[in-house]
């Protein structure tokens, strides 16, 4: 009898709790994480006033696109409109604050994935574009093409009237310094080596690798409440760089990937590395097939395949749980996220983090 | 006395036998296998004569990559030089025999990889360059890139002095026509519906996938006696493209991709869906991380992954077995393998095979 009694209760109980959960239904998780590039970024070469600057642009990025996917827009909608903010400061290596190319000029890739239905869009080698990420969204969005480059990407862009800039609004002091002091290097490497053209392309590189202090590249993954994930890169690629160079930012499965069996990746560093490995492909794999976290899964890419080849550089990630994670092989990365758990983070170097307001 | 007896016959059987294993080295196996693209390829509307056209090509092209790996060469080798002389045939949709774009040029696009090093180079819309595949090559052997496009690679292939070819040496009537018709039904369509540019973008691949019936991208992939797997592949695109659009042919893990852990891949089809599947890594992460065969790993990326989306295609696959496999979701696919094992086939449509001779 008192067995009976007890039984009853249980389930009177039980009921109510399921009744609760009905009427109280598991809140979707959502959340944003951007990264506006890794490299040699430390204490001691970024005084305060500098680290209060590219706070200030990390943030409005970031809430921004937290906004988008707290009032119930898409992820995809929230990461274009961060890396838009993003492109717009002259703080990073994309859009207005994008390297010099060899020839002085400003060439950018963006590239752009919903998980959801796996579309893309990108570009390569785009000039004069305000903001090419919304460029690679309208590859995605208006034609079935994924990849478009170089001026036949310009001339969609004019047709689907797209903000041009001219190239004094790609003017920055800091990278155009940057150029020529890259190119004084080179003219030195020149003179002092036999000039075969293999030195002269590797010693490129090289230099970039060793001096490069801020890669620069942006990105940005969200996760919103209706459980899609976006992910979207932009640079300015390698300062001098030659031959029409694309690195992996325009990549889909090398710098971008999004999936929503999985999760959303945005990658930066030394692009070459990042594509041979397929670096955001290989990490959502590893989740799907390897079933490692997404922590784990970064951690293997970034810090054993790419690392054992020779690069350098960061991913974030979000997955379909919402966990967010990021990983780098560099002094520092830009980096925050945002979550609905009321959770947030922004940092730049490697053990110091620093609290949103 | 007598288990002493018989343990120390067995011993020395085994003894001999060891011996007997160092005198001969178990064979290692080598072999090629090459595709000259799937499309709407059948017995109907392909003649006899233009059946030993191609089969004439595909052997040629075969037993030359085949040639370099029985000699002790390598793998990269072999797929470099059998893709030149089918870029070197007007017979496909690569080289001498690419598409026109929108404008009346050729724009090519070539990837190679390397398996054992993961090395890779590609590069996309050159124009004028005789064998895209060879500048690829040098993109990997000569520079720390992976992707060139556009002027700037031309530029570098000047410096190579690598052999260029003038407008009229990649004249086809074939694709000259094909331009035009497709020309047409695109002006046809304009006239029929609303012109709105979403439209316009969306029926120059509609064209394509109805109306296309030789895709015609070649591909090949090798393991060599030394056990290094290479792939690599080139193409014209797609005829009448617009606005800079490179496909999956020169994106590493998308059209081509080799692992010496796994297996090399070269891939055609509608560009697009390989691109946003990672159809060549795919197949790679599906046997190294989910223990499918080659077989099985091409079956699902083609007719799951990619029909899915509404891609079509064809894939050839050799892992570091030696096994081979082809799959497609089209019509047809040239294609032909040769092994150290003395198998060797060449088939172009979907039942049928023509034993080489």
């Amino acid at each position: 009898m008192r067995f009976l009694l007890i039984s009853t209760l249980l389930f009177i109980i039980s009921c109510n709790k399921k009744e609760n959960e009905i009427q109280q239904p598991q809140k979707i998780p959502f959340a944003i994480v951007i990264h506006g590039g890794a490299g040699y970024i430390s204490k001691e070469n970024m005084p305060l006033e500098k680290q209060k600057k590219y706070k200030i642009v990390l943030e409005k990025a970031l809430n921004k696109g937290y906004e988008i996917i707290e009032n119930g827009g898409t992820a995809i909608d929230a990461v274009q409109n961060t890396l838009m903010i993003l492109e717009d400061s002259p703080l990073f290596n994309a859009g207005r604050g994008a390297v010099y190319n060899n020839q002085g000029k400003n060439k950018m890739d963006a590239s752009i994935m919903d998980g959801k239905t796996l579309n893309a869009g990108a570009v390569a080698g785009v000039s004069n574009i305000k903001n090419p990420i919304q460029l690679a969204r309208l590859v995605m969005d208006s034609t079935k093409h994924v990849l478009l480059a170089g001026k036949g990407a310009e001339i969609f862009a004019e047709q689907q009237q797209l903000k041009f800039e001219n190239d004094a609004y790609f003017y920055t002091k800091r990278q155009h310094e940057y150029l020529l002091k890259v190119q004084k290097r080179e003219r030195e490497i020149k003179l002092q080596k036999s000039i075969s053209k293999t030195d002269i392309n590797n010693s490129n590189i090289q230099i970039h690798t060793l001096e490069n202090s801020k890669y620069g590249t942006v990105g940005a993954v969200a996760l919103d409440k209706a459980g899609n994930i976006a992910a979207a890169t932009s640079t300015g690629g390698l300062t001098n760089k030659k031959y029409g160079r694309i690195g992996d930012s325009p990549i889909i499965g090398a710098g971008t990937y999004a999936n929503n069996k999985t999760c959303g990746v945005s990658c930066t560093g030394t692009g070459e590395y990042f594509i041979r490995t397929l670096a955001a492909h290989e990490v959502s794999n590893l989740i799907q097939y390897k079933k490692r976290s997404a922590k784990e899964a970064i951690k293997e890419v970034i810090h054993t395949q790419i690392n054992n080849l020779g690069g350098k550089g960061g991913i974030i990630i979000l997955d379909k749980q919402g966990n967010i994670a990021w990983d780098f092989n560099t002094k520092g990365m830009f980096r925050a996220y945002k979550k609905s758990t009321g959770k947030n983070k922004i940092a730049f170097f490697e053990m110091d983090t620093v609290k949103l307001k």
